[in-house]
């Protein structure tokens, strides 16, 4: 089987601020303090399944250099760069259509660069059991995670069946829910966490763009005219900016009857938020999450510490802060305030 | 009258961490946001009452090109270098010394590097009062401090009598009393706190330290044979860190019975603490002291937040704290816990 592996590194991570800024986001950095980018930790996971020269990373064309740096096994003409972010359609109709030119009977997964899996194994087993069936299927295979709370950042995906680690039809996708809506989904048992993984064969996903995002269709097609040319890079400045911007899910897995999952508990997390990235950092005995040499905490607990770039970092009396210092930016504030992150990381 | 000022410009202020380092104290930094150096503001303070030709400033020698490049006015030949920190007794030996020996009838003011005085002119026209008083008289004048609350952070000096703005009669001087002691201060209204200031013509300096602490004297007649040759320094090095480590207040104030004080509500502090820092420094419409342009505070109240070096500081959340940031070192603690910044401040 031709696999091919479709990283999507272009986000810029807002909600970790100042950790993560547009000019050094999340998926770039060493998020965990595992002496790994998220983007390292991505590429590692899919190793098992595929070799590196068969890996693509879409990122902004303001990121190509770090991707080329931190994932220096993946061929430079696989790295796909954005002029602008149009959403992750056009992404992947980008890195699709031009895989399809090579390699009509490649087999792809497309993941966003920035979520972490703790059970890898079990992974990489759905991932596999996702490829056999898109091999030889007209159908998109997407993961489904099995919540572990009812949370309301993420959105789900509605199951014919409640099983794990099978291939089931999709009913329905659910956008980001309520508290109580996502308590009954919970309580179901055939509701799942869209991880945003995708699995198809490149015929495929291109007839189902064609299908249900004409506009974006047409836009590869004037690009695809130049893929492996010296005037690929210009088609792209020239077309990707007028695709329209909307999501994979919205503009196809909405509306497509051809959609399965495979779900299964995962111990996955997108690390969206503060709080999250504290479950997942190591744990002083005092119940605070701690990433950081020169950090020194007294009297402190449930907090969540950030501190890398910092000389010495010094935290007395706080409970369930977060504080987080990157390249002399520094945001101390409440956990239970992180929603209004974005408000605070914009400059006066 | 030939009068000097000595300025002593050696502490290190430890109580100001992270803002004071033993790499650049708190005399050398704008404290309080005003665009001038505790240094500089204690100079510009003397310059009514004498020119920067005679003015001296004694530092540790790590310092003295940062007096150099702050004090430019003042003669090369008049910053003294202190090989170690030997308190404040051989640092006011060694200026009062040397002083007499080119200007015996020389009437000198010795003054810490970094306090603040408000009423300047008050301040002004009470070392004028002591100058005339030391210039022909063999005894000491100190500066006392009209105290404002029963601090206990400062030593008092008990005066023969309630007056002020006149020069009376020292009883004794008292070490930092506990509460309740610094209230009875406060209600008998003859105590005034000690400012360190003190006024004496050099020949009566001279004889109280031949008197009162004779091996400093020592000390100083072996230096006093170079000074102002090419082997002063030499000598300085050799013979200085021999002197006892005594403040001029053990060595001499105490024991002395020439001592007399001038005494006014000068609204003078020693910003020995981040609270006094507190006080001297914009306030925020929400009570907040505030001094950094690149700081943003929300839901913050009574807190004494410091940063200039940061590139942003936002702070949510945050009630009576301490949020300090200098040179990449960072420091968040109570307020209340000011009294632990010593051990704060030690790295690993």
């Amino acid at each position: 089987m031709d696999i091919h592996i479709v990283i999507m590194a272009g986000g810029v991570g807002s909600r970790l601020w100042p950790l993560s800024t547009p000019e050094l986001p999340k998926q770039f950095i060493d998020l965990l303090g595992v002496g790994k980018t998220m983007l390292q930790i991505t590429a590692e996971r899919f190793k098992p399944i595929c070799k590196a020269d068969h890996f693509w990373v879409v990122t902004s064309e303001d990121y190509v250099e770090l991707v080329k740096r931190q994932l220096p096994e993946v061929p430079e003409s696989q790295i796909l760069a954005e002029p602008e972010p149009r959403s992750t359609a056009p992404c992947i109709a980008y890195a699709c259509k031009k895989i399809s030119m090579h390699f009509p009977d490649a087999v792809v997964v497309v993941t966003p660069a920035d979520a972490i899996v703790i059970r890898t194994e079990r992974f990489t087993s759905i991932i596999e059991k996702a490829l056999d069936f898109a091999e030889n299927s007209d159908n998109i295979v997407t993961v489904g995670i099995k919540p572990t709370c009812p949370a309301t950042g993420y959105g789900y995906i509605c199951a014919a069946s409640i099983e794990e680690n099978q291939i089931v039809k999709v009913s329905s996708f659910k956008e980001k829910p309520d508290r109580e809506t996502a308590s009954s989904y919970l309580a179901a048992g055939n509701y799942f966490w869209n991880a945003g993984i995708f699995v198809w064969n490149v015929r495929t996903i291109n007839e189902q763009i064609a299908r249900f995002a004409p506009q974006i269709c047409l836009m590869m097609n004037r690009m695809a005219d130049f893929f492996y040319t010296d005037q690929e890079a210009e088609a792209v400045e020239k077309y990707f900016p007028q695709c329209e911007k909307i999501s994979i899910d919205y503009a196809v897995m909405e509306k497509s009857d051809d959609i399965y999952v495979i779900a299964g508990d995962l111990g996955w997390n997108d690390l969206g938020s503060w709080s999250s990235v504290g479950d997942y950092i190591p744990r002083t005995e005092q119940t605070n999450s701690l990433v950081g040499d020169n950090v020194r905490l007294f009297d402190c607990s449930n907090c969540i510490v950030h501190a890398t770039d910092a000389k010495q970092l010094v935290v007395q009396g706080l409970d369930g802060y977060i504080v987080a210092e990157k390249a002399g930016n520094i945001m101390i504030c409440k956990i239970s305030e992180e929603q209004r992150i974005k408000e605070f990381s914009k400059g006066k």
